[in-house]
């Protein structure tokens, strides 16, 4: 069979990812990543004195992926059942016939595109964390700011008790941070892979371990203990981290979904033209939250296929090794544009603090009920105070009806009552916990995981 | 943001899928199902004389796909969150002023992108289906072949008892037929998507459930009673026939690999260069059999995607819609080409009777013991059969044990003993299936689902 | 290792089923079911003469549920990896000597287990259709009485433009009557089985196929024309209407949730204790939209099990099969739990159309700006029309703006502009489409797919 | 709607546990835990002074599991969606009056719920890291005493090189040794959950963290710096680290299945009557890789289902934590099963090293092509002798079709290709390998994550 056409690339894939991480997916972008490994590996056997310098060099020169046709390869793949076995033959055919017998010495496919995935992921990650540090960053200055708004909380969908926007913010800081640091753990231990045919590196003699340290070290990824050709922690892992990613956006992307309904109105996305209809003039709709949302709900299955890959037979796979290739880059793409959505999303969120209050008072003051009852407990005892608050929640105006309470009237003011039905006077440790939130931010931002370890840049 | 450049498009995506079927879910492939959309949105609204014919046939006219930029459209569709809402723009521009207001009349975006996904479907069925009928067809050549070619079963991954390779394949065959029959219903039934902005057609007065029956009509597609916005049922009956087809086709990769074994080498893949190793010569992979394996993993993840986004609120949802366009193109092309290589795999099976009856020699008759058994039983009661058939099967060799009982030998005979032995003599039932399996095939050949439904060919 | 106590059964399992259906999913039903199997299968011999009629009717005689226990045999499954390998060594030692060799008598552990499963799902949908006909009822009723009930419609969380409540009901109506019609269809084609030790019939001679007629219509079940050990499009038949069912209640409990969110106030779930939280005596918590929303969320993973669990190997698998038994079961269960929650939920529905009018109003007739546009498009044209309006939808009171315009005022009075402001005159083929649901929903009350063929009871 | 019964709890779920694990998953043991949580609230309150001493310690007096009918408490949970809401009106009436206004004192349900199941998944946590540690010692004894045991590699189901058994073990410990690392790493993480209805700890004033800190100590949980109410990423890291030990045994299991096959026949479950058939007495099935094969296949639909569940709106979810309980629960239960029966199936590995030569050695010496290849490469260069080899692997016998190549001859004596031929002079790093997979084994036993922070016992 030929190599397919693109199935609706343009005109759907772009809704859910974004170029910059999408550029570090492209057939363009692996072809490199493959090459720079089939140049790591050569410079790593010349490294050891497996193979001339002078040949590990012409491999390397000849690493470029302008040389090679994507297409072609492709093309090529299917009789192999990847594309490593083409790229080999062509490279093999491109280099100066002396350096011929050491192209892909001593290596099997999948160590070469395992490597290269590896690559493909610790790049795409450059941009991916940045778009991550920017929505963090976005988070934070909307918990600063909105520090103390006072709103209402929600639980299973109902108005609950008062919290501030400050502190949905900082839920949505500690996310993100959370996702952050994942992936930036599983950057900095992303494996390269070298085994051999069968995972004993068997053609470098003794030498093995030494090449495949030094082939890392080329590529400026992890070294594994052991080859992990169907031991697939590694993917886990990472996949593990995207998906968390994909849970922290989406949990934020329905939040301002709900929060920019009509009837709710307390946030709206940046308009810009953005979002627009014209045959309704009046809708502003929310788009960057409703595709991030959609990127979440795919990121499960997506990390289920992986995990169901994983389970990976003998020394090396049919089929399950396959199998991860487009669920992981599919997954890549998808965190790419859930992130840069979200730090979009989050740095022109419209704030409505106005419409907040008004939600929050439209209740009349039952949302503070609790706040009252605590008032009153200490002269009541905590039973009664939540019997007379409870009676007084049935009337229809709640303060009215407090204050009709003789039994509370003997305890407390009507400024007390008004003191007790301030939202601001019930936030417990909202304030706190948004401090708290943003020091782990700038901790966070401090100290990333990899800054000990800077990944080298491959040059081939 | 931009539009995303192509993920590893030509490297990778081949292996899963084929040629023909994909080029029903291109770029182009899709801009021209919208634009068919449109066009017969238009003649559907002439037809019931809501607009004038010539405005009708004038839209149709610049609903031709060449005259639209796919790229340009995916970048435009950022801002709007689908790519409906730049192509509309772009299509009004493109048509004579008269034209313009009855451009996408009373229709929504969802309306637009949910029928042509129907179409894509509808139109991807073709060669999916050819290509199902192909494996079918080579499966019952297999199984009408092998009718009474004796193999040794496998359970649990021991050898069992005797039945044939034409047995196995009839039941390959029967999951060929049943993925082929619920796609052909699944495609008779996909529905086109007309509602309006919210579901209740307003802009067509009374005219909505008319005009519903000619847009349909015009697509090819059939009506649904009410618009299905949020109600994703066809969506779903698409994906779990797809999904089945995987799991099918699944099945039988899954069985060719592991009697390609090197150690059980009863199948091999038909070689033509295909599987090849330079390194190991010895070795035929068995790439389509992997390949397969590979696109039946990742059918569940995809359809579980699909169930997941099918919950969908209100009148039109807030990202579960957008969530499943790329997993139902995923799907389509995964199960296009998992049928095509079963297809290639199966008409080039290579199969080795000789391996089989050497397989299931190499037991010594152990797998017949039941026979044996069975065969005493009248004389000596089963559980004193039993017995014995136990304990000599307990001795190094089966059949000369067997000869040493005298209480066999009281009632059978040497030659009573080996035609007991004889796994011909222990398949059931085996040939009454294959022929039962042979013709379910031929009535799903000669009646299929949609053959008194012809899809119209949409002529924009 | 002995069998393992039961998790968080009582704690957390009723919160997710509901007890007739969890019945039919119990110990004591498998049991049973299992024991019915067998009875079928010694009663299946007789009649075609293979057994002694008194040898089948003894082994009947003890396959009572009562007579076993599912502990001791749980435990005594370790060994053999399931329980009808222990089931049958004590119905063989229950039986009269006469009758011990004709149990179990050509069958495998799964010919048992997989009918006893099929059995158990066709039991369990009798109470699981009653509580979807009690849905359809019930969303049927809301549909009727509130056809006429005017709302706002929202996509994407906003505000869109009119609806009706009833067309919302209406499309609730209709996904439970595909939910039902799907698995209604599945429930009738769920097949028993029977293969014998690797699905060849051996042990019957000649006689297999009458014998699996025959013992499939002891069992009330279909007769597969092949047996389906390693063939599992049953089971994601099964699993796909599940599926569907979940999805179907989980967009209705979806839309309860949101309907009722505090600030929108439009329907409420009954009372009667339910749902409400003595710390905030404000609230009334959705409770089984809750409980709904949660079981539809759990669907899509146990789906996909089913979907990746299908290809099994061989003749019978390694794996695969152990792996569908207790997902399936937690499909019926959640499905059971869903539906009988939903009737429950629509059943007691409070529907507030005074709100539903008042969130309409809210913006001001904006919802309305496309109606007036449609009724100035003949005097001015589309394009001159809309302009207008959207000029008018640009100021604070949308009303007052309109009726400022003169090119306005030269064609409509103000009479005119209140009637194309009015919902009611917007609302298209809203009615005509409830009449539908209607309609659809009485037929599929009226002919039930299984009517023509009643499921027998075994009389073990 | 009143409790369920127990849906096949002793016939089926004992073979996808473990009896330990499971007891820790139970409705008593979750009984247990939810009072825990209430008695650590209790004291933690007590420790700041909120509440007397004699409160904390009368409430923690009644906080004992067997007061209280799980049953019960499942049928009144229903009205509340959560088993919490009876509890504490309980545990409220069981306390001496003066201790009633203090129990549950400024909790809502979920942090208990959410703090008991961190308790149950810890608590279970114990059990199953030893199943895991005796699996990887069963898997170390194996590396080390098959160290030099050669075998035939396999890549996608062909033989492809040597290797040896001891090397296949060592990945087999990886895998393990990984997935004991990410539990116990996960498990010394699990926080505690104390938010409050809304998360800003109100009820406490400024005391909120403080007590926070002290319930965590009370626990033995970490304390989490924000509420998690709805950012859900530790059960996510529970999720995927219990998958992930899915996989890694499933994998393991995956192998055992494969070797153990008739025709490979290189290891055998341990028999003690386990696994047999009495009608194929020849039959050893490998029973427990059969049921951890199914144990791994459900995982990754429970871990999609937890990644689904976790973008969860507002301040408290409605169904997004309510979908969480029963899958955790599972995927504890299922990892303890897989874990304790991969111990038990590698601790009785029955390994023949003869078989394994024998399977090496029937593809007479085909598998060393390479290393033949590699010893002519400095006479004749790389190219040549890869020549010379192929056209000797294309004859009958290699051996001496290579001994009959005259270019071979005047490089190599018959003794010299017979050392070539040798698999175990082609086994590169296997060795080293091994050891190096031992000593990470080594280190992992010495230094588990938690030494550090051993996790106190609640005394309630």
């Amino acid at each position: 069979m030929r190599q397919s056409s693109s199935p609706s690339e343009a005109l759907l894939r772009g809704l859910s990812g974004t170029p910059d991480v999408d550029a570090e997916l492209s057939d363009h972008a692996l072809l490199r990543a493959l090459l720079d490994v089939e140049a790591a590996l050569a410079r790593a056997g010349a490294d050891t004195g497996l193979l001339p310098a002078s040949a590990a060099e012409e491999i390397a020169r000849q690493c470029r992926a302008e040389r090679y046709d994507p297409a072609a390869l492709g093309v090529a793949a299917e009789a192999a059942g990847n594309p490593v076995v083409p790229l080999v033959r062509e490279l093999t055919a491109a280099v100066d016939e002396s350096a011929r017998p050491w192209v892909h010495h001593g290596a099997t496919s999948q160590d070469v595109l395992d490597s290269a995935l590896s690559l493909v992921a610790v790049r795409a990650a450059g941009p991916l964390l940045r778009h991550l540090a920017d929505a963090a960053e976005a988070a934070a200055r909307l918990a600063r700011t909105h520090r103390d708004t006072v709103m209402t909380a929600r639980t299973l969908g109902q108005q609950a008790a008062p919290t501030t926007f400050g502190l949905k913010a900082a839920g949505w800081l500690v996310g993100l941070v959370e996702a952050r640091t994942r992936l930036d753990q599983v950057r900095a231990g992303l494996p390269a892979q070298l085994g051999g045919a069968v995972g004993t590196l068997a053609t470098y003699g003794t030498a093995g371990p030494v090449i495949v340290e030094r082939f890392a070290a080329h590529l400026g990824l992890a070294a594994s203990p052991l080859p992990w050709h169907t031991r697939r922690q590694p993917l886990l892992d990472l996949a593990s981290a995207l998906g968390g990613l994909l849970a922290a956006t989406g949990k934020i992307a329905l939040d301002v979904g709900l929060l920019a309904q009509t009837e709710v109105g307390e946030v709206a996305e940046a308009g810009e033209g953005r979002g627009g209809s014209s045959a309704m003039p009046h809708k502003r709709n929310p788009v960057d939250s409703v595709l991030v949302t959609a990127a979440a709900r795919r990121g499960p299955g997506l990390v289920g296929t992986l995990f169901a890959a994983a389970a990976q037979e003998h020394e090396r796979a049919a089929g399950g090794w396959h199998a991860e290739w487009e669920p992981l880059l599919d997954l890549v793409h998808l965190a790419g544009g859930a992130a840069a959505r979200t730090a979009r999303m989050l740095a022109g969120l419209d704030v409505r603090p106005q419409r907040m209050r008004a939600n929050l008072d439209a209740t009349g003051g039952l949302l503070l009920a609790e706040a009252v009852a605590a008032r009153l407990a200490p002269a009541l005892g905590r039973a009664a105070a939540h019997d007379l608050v409870r009676r007084a929640a049935g009337r229809p105006d709640f303060r009215a009806a407090l204050l009709a309470e003789a039994d509370l009237r003997a305890h407390l003011s009507e400024p007390d009552v008004d003191a007790a039905l301030d939202p601001a006077g019930w936030l417990g440790s909202a304030g706190h916990l948004v401090d708290r939130a943003l020091d782990l931010h700038r901790q966070a931002t401090r100290s990333p995981a990899t800054s000990a370890k800077p990944h080298r840049e491959v040059q081939p």
